[in-house]
């Protein structure tokens, strides 16, 4: 079976795009060694492409009450339940790399309660998934539970904006039926100097 | 009883916000009169709102094989689906006026099927509504059943990422609890001459 | 686009009508300035017809611990998760008359958690919502936390039973694709002196 | 375990109630040979009872397209979907009857779809139970595919209406936990004469 | 209309089945009076049909500080859950005969909730209910409900892989249309005498 | 963080095991390199171990129309669905094993329609999860889309019958806490070379 292309719809040459978004995308390939396919795909529309990039990094890369790692489990566990293959396999990868625990994407992937993690990390894992699946049903009390936790008013906004963003993330690439690198399959998941 | 805030987190000083920031309100407030509450809303995180509004600037004000009005059905089906009260508020008063047709918002708000709009419209909201219900489940078939009605790949980009651009906003909504502004439920239901 | 009927049945004249209907029909539109489409379209069955709106008036014109303007919230609020055009645009229209509240409707029917309502009317409209979907699930812990709220076990089968009769009329106009009158989409918003 | 009342609410004397009330009761226990819990416990309502009644006599009674038994098989699989005992006890009792099937009405509450019945019974339950679980969905070709199997517009609405009228009434038996009479569970199961 | 066959499947004769299976079959033969249809439409593949038996044997059989009444009152109450015919029918009919108790299962299979049992057996049937349809949301709290009432850990295992066995046994009962034996329906509903 | 145990449950050690199953587990063994957990988790009652691992076998071991490839994206894909960490893990590396496709099984579990699998295998595994998640609903239209697929009667009880063996399986995990061994996670997605 031939490979499928990355996306349904044209992905355009890196030489033919913007300026900016070339260079961006060409900081990310000298940073991870590739060219994630959700950048060739969302930049068939440029101006989307820069909206989506600024808003990731806004959230993603902020100083935040989470670490990084917390950030990137949001990320694998709402798009698990998202059914979004891109996003649990490529962010999974991140995660596993940030957290230097190999194991750690598949379980927050398939179900957070049996996952190598806190208590407080499956109550802002909980939360998260209510913003993903039930967002209309957030009370006060779903506040207080993570004010329990330590959690401030900002780490929530953390929480649950980062659920909201790949809300989005994940229906753009179950539209396009967007293709995860290869590479991201095995990423932290065997010793660096293996990989040498 | 007191009219609750607009945000449950603060609310910035249009005076203390950032220049560009500051200008893009101000003219969204000189061409509508008022200030809708998302703008105050999400410029409690300057980099996130930017985003946010460039995202929204990039798809709903873009050239299209959808008219303007489709793009706010749209908008208001998915939010209707998601039950987020501001943007089947705030965007029901906009597909209102758009669209010339005082009772629009509430149908498409409450079910789409008994809306009154051409059978190409109800196939745009029906797949509008699986991007926000069931994106996983997105196949072939469904852009054949599009391309059937008309729609070009393009449209259906359009259409599949305001579905999924609304599935991040009307998350973020109901985590803040966002207030709609008073001035959007009465907006496109009476003729202008009355409002003066 | 002409105006779609208002069912997809036959709707019969006034004229034609057995008399106690007729009569019952001219009073509420003596009243309401016009007849409400669902005395039309269920008047196809004059004996259904005669059942339904004394089950109605059974119910909704009965002294009781709710007020007339929290069991139109009921009605709205059930009909917005039934996604009943008719129901959520009617009763909307009623419920803004009832509590001169204009902006009040809209929010109950797309989601009570976030409506200008009390704690107690939140526990009623969350007990309504319980009856219309997943009403086998009712136990002894919901009358408690009623009762905690002031409730008696009469207000509850108030509550309850109106949930109940809109289950079925929620059906019925989605049956029949009953079409609301235009008339009831403004109704309320605007202060009486205005419309004259 | 002393056997539960009948109704969480009082259950009034028959001597107390309204003459027409009382007489109806008396005529339905004269001719099954036994009170229906159902008629007592609403009866703490006379009004409602009233409406309740003639709604349910004026679809249960009337002629129509639909045999007496078929009609019973909508109540049953509807009530089945509903998890209501009442229904699926009392009426699977009077399924049995109606149509001399003792193995009827436990196929039909359980899974309509592995009952003895014919396609064109299935497939009227089919659109019963989507008017119970998914009414908001109906559309035109829900109509056609009933209309092929021989069913008019009539039929379509006696089919629509009792689910409509279970749908009021299972919430009504869950709401105040109805207790079937134990008579119902044996009913049809065995040869007249052996009950003698 | 004939009567429909016990399986999709072939079924075969019990002079064809291996020795071990015959034997087996014929012993429940013996003792119920007729070949439970499962057997028959198992034994279409006599390995599998082994294990399965083997199974069900462990579990329902072994000393538990279930009795063996509870242990039915699992299987009916997940099997209607499930929508399984002929689980409902056949083990609703050893639950009337374990617990001496005609309307019991009747009961169980259409909502627990309104059933003839204890407070505990109610706990049972939720944690029954939880493995069978939400079984990855299982954690701590829910071992802890069940200490609470009595419970003992290896209780909950009977609990809960006796709920996990049928919902193997229920998948394939409607997998072949596995139709229950005429004489289960009535069993337990009737004094042994009346039978004779 | 301490690694937590591999079964809520007391694991037997295998020296205090039956003979049989002793010989099994170190048949296992030696040819895994490993026990996998679910031996030693089940292992704590041997009667119901000795079933299941009876009835794994007689099906995924049998002569069919399906490769055992095959046979294990129904594993994978139906474990996915049901959230289940432990089959998702270890059955995922037996795929990508068999299949000698180190990208499979997380293509797999997370949302087959977007594998690299053939048009015939996605129907398999269409069919699979409705086994798994709405096994009422197969009828005959199921079998015959199969049948278009070239998969027999005797494939298509291979299917279901696998499905219906792991939703038991699924459910006995996750109710233990099942844990996945380590070695699984990598296993299948790098050369065999590398590992050496």
């Amino acid at each position: 079976m031939p490979t499928p292309p990355i996306s349904r719809y044209p992905v355009p040459d890196l030489q033919q795009l913007p300026e900016d978004l070339r260079t961006r995308i060409l900081e990310v390939q000298e940073k991870a060694g590739f060219v994630p396919n959700i950048f060739l795909a969302l930049a068939h529309r440029p101006d989307e492409a820069r909206a989506f990039f600024d808003y990731h990094d806004a959230l993603m890369l902020r100083e935040s009450g989470l670490s990084k790692g917390e950030k990137e489990m949001i990320v694998v566990a709402t798009s698990g339940a998202n059914r979004c293959l891109y996003c649990v396999v490529a962010h999974g990868a991140i995660l596993r790399v940030y957290e230097k625990a190999p194991l750690l994407a598949d379980q927050v992937a398939t179900n957070p309660l049996k996952a190598d993690i806190t208590p407080r990390q499956k109550a802002m894992l909980q939360f998260a998934l209510k913003v993903s699946l039930d967002a209309p049903g957030i009370a006060d009390d779903d506040f207080e539970r993570l004010h329990g936790h330590g959690f401030t008013d900002e780490d929530i906004w953390d929480i649950g904006a980062i659920a909201a963003f790949f809300a989005l993330s994940n229906r753009m690439a179950n539209l396009v039926s967007l293709r995860p690198n290869d590479e991201f399959y095995l990423m932290g998941r065997v010793p660096k100097a293996r990989k040498a």
